[in-house]
């Protein structure tokens, strides 16, 4: 037996044993933000929280009385990777109306869909393989994406989403798929034109490039007609349909902004065999998503309820969106231009040339209001953006009266900083 | 605007843009086991599963209740990245009993601990890294470091665990952490003797090796004392003791045994600079872990109400090792093996030379008996032990006198392929 003399030992230097990969690391800036801007005080425009008045508790109180009574040992025990069957036959049955055809074999369930995202990353990225993201695009799946050594093609958006005229040029570098947001894009509010998504699908079938479709806002709209999603179009442009076991798309959606982003609960749709792929790399990530959180939101969500609360939410937020677009026509500057989100949570500022959202950041602070900068928004690699002149406002988590006054707060920030601006310039 | 006509499209061979990684992946097999064993007629010794019987399920209907009466918007809302603080507190304040000086700076909260080695393989291996594993180790461990590219260096164990007198060799090797199951391990059930532990933790400091110290049976002893954790006895070779932010070991535990692995509740104990670094992985991974699973696994523990669970699982567990070990005793014959855990789930029989735990296996399914076949557990580089003499059986799941049935039809099993081999020999 080895036993060496006490007191002698030394501690190892942890960060000395780190992966590579843990260098594209930082934390993100939200989350570091949404500490800060926790204080009461503070009217929070930052994160991308559901409205806290809006939860359906007493359902939440039945259903959990309801499991607990006629469905414990299942909701308790251990459970397939693959989640819950009712829910991904309902989830199946939800997206169906939409038209994407899919059963229980084309659905996984994910702890999130930032758990979704980091399947994909691990089921597609070498390290240095480009994905071709939007720019702006979720912050959420950079980091994601960064942990599996992704570099990127970004390819700007205007108002009506991805500019796709501008695609081609990137598609020719090779990117391994394409992350895209088509409805009320995190973080620019904005949604893909139909048009535009039928010439983002033919693209991808014509360099044969995969498309990662994003879609928590998506029954989050407060105005105009739902637009078919890219696995629609991509499969209208298939030889045969029969089920979805073919195709270029792989579809994310979530409960976090419709139910509770508290479950953890978020799902992939795509064809069985890279269901079963995904399968595989969920076992070694966490087993499987909380028996007892799925079980639950199958519970709350049946019978039409989700439906119904989906209605509510959305009269609720689009109030809030348009307190917010009144209040922005209100009391900004007309130097200053936003986006008009026909749905989803929020809606991106941008500012006059010369001015740095980063530091208007800190002034608003000082006025007891937050947003997110809008650089955490751009790939590092992504040189053509200047992220610093654009803001990220949800609108979705503050009260009706908070947002007035957040925002009269923001544009007494922004002034003051103009101000500011005008007086180097000055001199 | 580029719209190709319809029906020419083709559909992309997703296996084809798969990353490197997938290609060490395969499916648990147990997981797929799993599935085959949940017809009714068989009796399983396959899951690592709690007993269906044992759930709180009064105490859970109480606590969903009272959250959500009080705290409902907190356990449904978005939290924090490292956990709800109160079970932080919790765990710190759980693991102080056993001498582990930690606080909630210390303690990450994982989605199950199966997260917890997936987030670790994501912090420390570099495709071709080596880890120094037991043979034989928890597959779900390889199969979260399989994900990351890792080779293993494998050393064998005996009655009392890991054999460190053959360790030094391996540690010349240069791995980049070793991963350990002191307590009652995963497969064998065997618990490693503090002259071990001792030396263990002064070899891991010789030579700089960081050691991961997976304890998810802990608390489940049914005989003999608490021997010191890995932890505990790097902190007393450590020259100054001022609180847990130096050492060479990580803790990880889970609540899946003690309350129920369908909450997917697990945790992390390690320096805060560690912890940080795990944070920005976990962020990436799952954004963090069930609020609700989290608020209701505090205030269902609360109270002493985990202890006292957790004597009335050891009574339960206890009886049912005696029964499999008696009945293992009465129905096997001399040239089979096995070990007597003193606590933990499982048990590790050992079957004659020639006998392949796999034939057994459909053998056995025939006789509506279930069980893991032993080579799951050995890492697929390792040659030197042969698994395939191996299998696991769990003690926990079946009821005492499923389990004298189960072990009786083993036993017929294992005579028939006993039968079997002879008769080949002769011939």
């Amino acid at each position: 037996m080895v036993r060496q003399e006490r007191k002698d030992a030394m501690s190892i230097a942890w960060t000395s044993r780190y992966a590579l990969r843990t260098k594209n690391i930082k934390s993100s800036a939200i989350r570091e933000l949404l500490k800060i801007t926790q204080r009461p005080e503070v009217i929070s425009f930052a994160g991308g929280l559901p409205a806290n008045d809006v939860f359906p508790i007493e359902r939440f109180e039945e259903t959990c009385k309801k499991v607990l009574e006629q469905n414990a040992v299942m909701a308790l025990q251990y459970g397939e990777t693959e989640g819950y069957k009712p829910l991904r036959d309902m989830i199946a049955s939800r997206i169906a109306r939409y038209g994407i055809k899919a059963q229980a074999e084309n659905v996984l369930i994910t702890t999130g869909s930032q758990q979704a995202l980091d399947l994909i990353g691990k089921l597609l990225i070498n390290s240095g393989d480009r994905v071709l993201v939007e720019a702006p695009t979720y912050l959420g799946a950079l980091q994601a994406f960064n942990a599996y050594g992704a570099e990127y093609l970004s390819v700007p958006c205007d108002e009506e989403g991805l500019r796709t005229d501008l695609l081609e040029a990137s598609l020719r570098f090779g990117p391994k798929f394409m992350y895209v947001l088509p409805n009320f894009q995190n973080p620019a509010g904005t949604t893909l034109s139909e048009d535009r998504r039928h010439t983002l699908v033919s693209l991808a079938n014509k360099y044969g490039i995969p498309i990662v479709e994003d879609d928590p806002y998506g029954q989050l709209r407060y105005e105009g007609e739902h637009l078919p999603s890219l696995v629609v179009l991509d499969r209208e442009n298939l030889p045969h349909d029969d089920g979805y076991t073919l195709g270029n798309v792989i579809y994310l959606s979530t409960f976090s902004k419709t139910l509770a982003p508290g479950l953890r609960l978020g799902w992939i749709v795509a064809p069985p065999e890279v269901i079963a792929k995904l399968v595989q790399l969920k076992q070694g990530a966490d087993l499987h998503t909380s028996t007892f959180a799925q079980v639950v939101a199958y519970e709350v969500a049946r019978d039409n309820f989700l439906d119904e609360h989906v209605r509510k939410l959305r009269d609720i937020y689009r109030e809030r969106r348009d307190v917010m677009l009144a209040a922005l026509a209100q009391y900004f500057p007309s130097q200053v231009r936003w986006t008009r989100p026909k749905g989803g949570l929020f809606l991106w500022v941008s500012l006059p040339e010369g001015m740095d959202a980063n530091y208007l950041f800190r002034e608003a602070l000082k006025h007891n209001v937050a947003f997110v900068p809008g650089n955490s928004f751009f790939a590092a690699s992504d040189q053509t953006q200047d992220g610093r002149r654009h803001l990220r406002l949800n609108f979705s988590h503050a009260r009706p009266d908070e947002i007035r006054e957040g925002i009269r707060r923001l544009s007494i920030a922004e002034k003051t900083q103009l101000e500011q601006l005008r007086s180097v310039r000055r001199t």
